[in-house]
């Protein structure tokens, strides 16, 4: 067994999505064997103390005060982009174009324009060996990619319902602060592309299906939040006697949908013009459901099958299989077995992984697919779509609900 | 203690309903006090051997083969009407005007022309002392009872997400027959009349505010079914061989809602005009769910608490208290304590109660109003509000999703 | 269809079970074809006033103050025994040697030495085409009986695991009054005979196999409690400063067990005999296990799958079938559907039943094997095989919890 | 902030145990800041091609092939054991007296003789500052941290049921290979000692309550099982033509038990002679309960409230509090929030954590102790008292399931 060649990453913001991407890094490959060593080379960050001491307690061998520095290093073959929305773009086209393996959060982009400009770039990377995957790491929760191994092997049939909720609560407390999230020019959205977003890629991913027209309705409860305040994580309380500022995002996103005919050849386009013989799809997303905590649900119905999936009990999923009737009933497969997705490399039976491991696993898929010279999944074209479906979301809600195509 | 008066009750129908009115006559007097002894006198039908079996098994203790004559009929205080929709308006209307007090099934009739006729009419005879209800028996249930208590009592503040899904799957097999209820004539509409229904009257009722306006997509996944076929009960298969004929309403609804702001005073026109004070809501109502049975299911977010139920597991209601902060979490409440509705009448804690319970509590409900000479609940009027927005629906789905205010 | 005969039966009892059995015997011939009519003639107590109301109140067409007159008319053919235990034997006997039928509520006598004696009465009189059957009701539950089913089917394979606790929690208040189920002269022990017994016997009859020994633990709580007070149903709260009397039963019993090994054939005697080859049981009875409030609950592992029961949940049964491996998992059937015991005599899919159901189901099938001329199921020599089980519990625990053969 | 001083630490053994403790130590530094740096700086075992592989895989930086020589280096400070109970005593006994702090597995021993022997030489060494622990895990599960929180604060009131199972099925296929863990030599015993010791364990710490004795039966299912075989993880499949060999473990284990009474001052050794006024327990351990994986179930009802909690779904508790009666009900509370045990050092709320991060919380409990000189908790004389509890199981069943006093 030959020592596998180095990956050496350079990774830009040091937040939650610093602390659970440098968690993976470390941790793929104590428990995958992987093509490629992960090297933690480099963190970049404005502020030189705060990146200083975020290095040295995630583990990174440097720090950057400038991610541009990270691109013009030699010493590095990927770049990790942790920061919000608005900056994905700039980092991640300058990345590509010189010839650094991309891995970008989600959503790609805080808009379409840029989505389309990245997925560009992307593709023109890929044929010079230059690989992109989006951060869409609910798709390595082993229960959701088991629910797509079963939509694959036809174990549901055709789809006929998808039915998803993310339903959080951490803004429910009118007094917590107006933080950046709250903020649409940097954050692009509210509960739509913060969570929302996530809902979407799995249900497009699961299915194999695009969306292909919706019907939105947005709504912001709290219109106002104090600036400043003690924050601390996601949600705190601001000061109540101080200043406050406008929320200019979304607070919870509701939408009906359609979803493209499944591709069965040539009369695909017919349908599809239609609507009407793909899967229907229902869709939330909110952070004032109380007592939701990581609520993140996907339903699927279709011919023969059912799945159901919460994130709050992240280890199972829910099958029904209508071959077992009259005797048939929703059954709660713990996703722990050998067979199961990622699950050999972990514990025995019945031993749970946690939140964090989605991103062990993204790093583990990345690192096999640039190992193999081949496209990651999800791609950044494959964001794009996500990006689309956001905008017409926004755009149906602007106007009366009224359908939207996309 | 006097013996109480009696009620001779007529009843038209002798189906799924028929069954479940006629046990509920029967067995309210066992269980509750009430100020009237209601009698089974007649029961209606146009088959005469049919309705005399249906008569002889249910206890009832006289026949008819024409509605009219149970009108015209002295020893017959209330009628009962268990057909379908269409034949609704002709029926109470005749009633009422003669004097006879009216239980109708809902909804109330296929049209809000209909319906806005039958509240006339119903509000002219209240002035008389002649008193209607429509039967909308999941407000029977008692964990929606006490839902609603819970709400008036301010328990989960201000309301701001409704969620409410109606799923069966008992057509989910494209070979089940074409009955009645899929033909638009007779049924009005699919599933969003037959169940979306509940739905909606539960939310409106729950939370004490009508709903403003929707947004809505209907979809009709089977197309055409086998008509005549070998049909028992709501499910079936029909020959697969044979003739097939049209579905002529929705197999599945989905729309998105704004409710009424709460009523506080005068300044509410402003905030009823936009529509952005009241909750936001989802609904879907679907035979197409494989694997669920009967989830009538309804979630309420408020600023103070949510709540969560499910018929599939009806004795208990799910409740999430923000005070309890931060251990609380979601608590299932067996609705079976001597305080809980209905429930000092029947079993010891933790006994639960049936489908056929919500009827019971209904007889139980509808004496009491008749003794008092009060109105029961639901109203005419409160049905007619439902049929308001079952229309608004169907106009939105018709006009590529667009908002249909109520 | 010719009109059934009359099945005239005359109950001694009024209480709980008196309002259940009433329930049962007018409800049962409306939902089921019934080879006999059950009519109510008369009910028996011993307090003219209290006995002529509840009458009234349950439909019953005529009172006797003393039950030995019910046994002397003509006009009664079966005999319903809803008093406490340890006048079951005296009346049981009387009914049977007068010709009559009976049905007798659980557990069948405080001793064996009674219900050996109740036995033979009932051999003998089974001889003479007169019936008798025991009230563990728990067996008409439709979730329980598919269990049977199940097990007979052999789609557990061979049980190795039973276990059964009866969690309630009434008497966790150490304030609730001393009533007569606290008094082991009436009631012949706490929680193990009343709750406890019902377990035993479910186990027995889901597995087919008997119990050949035990080790047990007896605890009493809370040894003394207020005498009078205001009690009302099965819970309550005494007087604080009141006079206060000694609890006499147990407040929980715990007790491991063996079975004896599946009846093959000749070879059986041996492993019977060392009890090594049958399953082995663990069974819990409290009415102090606060939050739970009639959780009877089974649970069986077996070589080829598992199910699992909560009476909080009883309209469904979990299902776990190793055949299904690795995507097994316990399955959630709802037990409505048409296939299912009883169901198809009740509502569409998904629609749920109560506690009173199983009493109904009762009368069903005890009117069933009267009309039959068969042995209905519970026998007296099954429920004495309970009191044997009951017995040997409190022989074990009276014995430093040491082993105890049956 | 000056940079920790390191904790060099050596670990012995590298299967299962050895993958999560190394998991431990490299992660716990990230996420916690600890008063000492663990460094993981050598690993010992026999096969010295194994032990290099593993050591690279794990990350630690040098190798042993002798576990006396880790304790011999002097650039070694921590003792971690994580081998079978066989071998436990010496390497521990070794260790201690050479001056390096001890992480040992759990149970302690395989007997009571020796795991005294090691309890003395732990309470010798920690006078010299030399500190010791053993690895009951699911401590630091945050859950069962909360229930320890909630009991200790009252919330519970007195306890007076325990209710424990440890469940598993990889031992229900009858051809799974006979392997270490069932040979008592090796092993100690069987489903007792593996999982039942964690229920012991937790039971008496959230408690505060020791068991005084119990009474019990053992099983053993499948007495040959294939020897060699295609092994793999906890389960596996045998050969099944091959030679066979004994198990001479239990299968299962069941048994009652009784807790000391609460610990109120000087009266307290009366009712621990009678054993009257404790907590009762009922506890059981089986790796053939078909379908459930890693169910470690814990429920306590006490005079104010319950608690019940399932590994299977390990990041919640199930509270009830009977202070909120009569709408009480067990809540599910999600144990991620920032006040709860351990979960501010991790992720948002609703983001649950896994199997491995106990190991990792033990790890930070162990060298937060070393640094303030403290003892860690559990103590070798807390695991000693486990081990006396297995042993009196033992003996209990070895004697007709007589209660036997510890």
């Amino acid at each position: 067994m030959t020592t596998p060649q180095p990956l050496r990453v350079g990774m830009v913001g040091y937040a939650f999505m610093g602390a659970a991407h440098s968690h993976a890094w470390r941790t793929a490959p104590r428990f995958f064997d992987l093509p490629l060593a992960p090297e933690l080379t480099a963190m970049a960050g404005r502020n030189e103390e705060s990146v200083r001491a975020a290095a040295g307690k995630y583990g990174w061998a440097s720090i950057e005060t400038d991610w541009r520095r990270l691109i013009e290093r030699d010493d590095i073959d990927l770049i990790d982009i942790c920061t919000p929305g608005n900056t994905h773009a700039e980092i991640a086209i300058a990345a590509l174009e010189a010839g650094k393996h991309v891995l970008c959060e989600k959503p790609l982009a805080n808009s379409v324009e840029e989505a389309e400009k990245m997925t560009l770039v992307a593709k023109a990377a890929a044929e010079r060996g230059v690989l992109s995957m989006c951060g869409f790491s609910y798709r390595r929760t082993p229960a959701l990619a088991l629910a797509k191994r079963m939509v694959d092997d036809g174990r549901l049939g055709e789809i006929r319902h998808v039915r998803a909720q993310y339903l959080q609560d951490w803004l429910s407390d009118a007094e917590a602060p107006l933080t950046w999230r709250l903020d649409k020019s940097k954050s692009g959205s509210g509960s739509l592309g913060d969570i929302g977003a996530h809902s979407i890629d799995a249900a497009q991913w699961i299915t194999g299906l695009n969306i292909t027209g919706v019907s939105a309705l947005l709504e912001t409860f709290v219109k106002e939040r104090p600036v400043g305040g003690d924050f601390v994580g996601l949600g705190g309380h601001g000061g109540a006697d101080g200043p406050r500022g406008p929320v200019t995002v979304d607070d919870a996103a509701l939408f009906t949908a359609r979803f493209e005919a499944k591709h069965d050849g040539g009369a695909d386009a017919g349908s599809r013009a239609t609507g009407a013989s793909g899967p229907i799809g229902i869709f939330e997303a909110t952070r004032f459901a109380l007592g939701r905590k990581n609520a993140m649900r996907l339903e699927l119905n279709g011919t023969k099958g059912s799945i159901a999936f919460d994130f709050e009990d992240m280890n199972s999923l829910q099958f029904y299989d209508s071959a077992l009737e009259p005797d048939a009933g929703f059954r709660k497969i713990m996703v722990t077995e050998p067979s199961h997705p990622y699950a050999a490399n972990w514990w025995p039976t019945g031993h749970g992984l946690g939140y964090e491991h989605g991103f062990t696993h993204q790093v583990v898929d990345l690192v096999t697919a640039i190992g193999a010279g081949e496209q990651p999944s999800p791609s950044f074209a494959d964001a794009l779509q996500v990006q689309k479906v956001l905008a017409a979301v926004e755009a149906s809600a602007d106007n009366a609900s009224r359908w939207q195509n996309i």
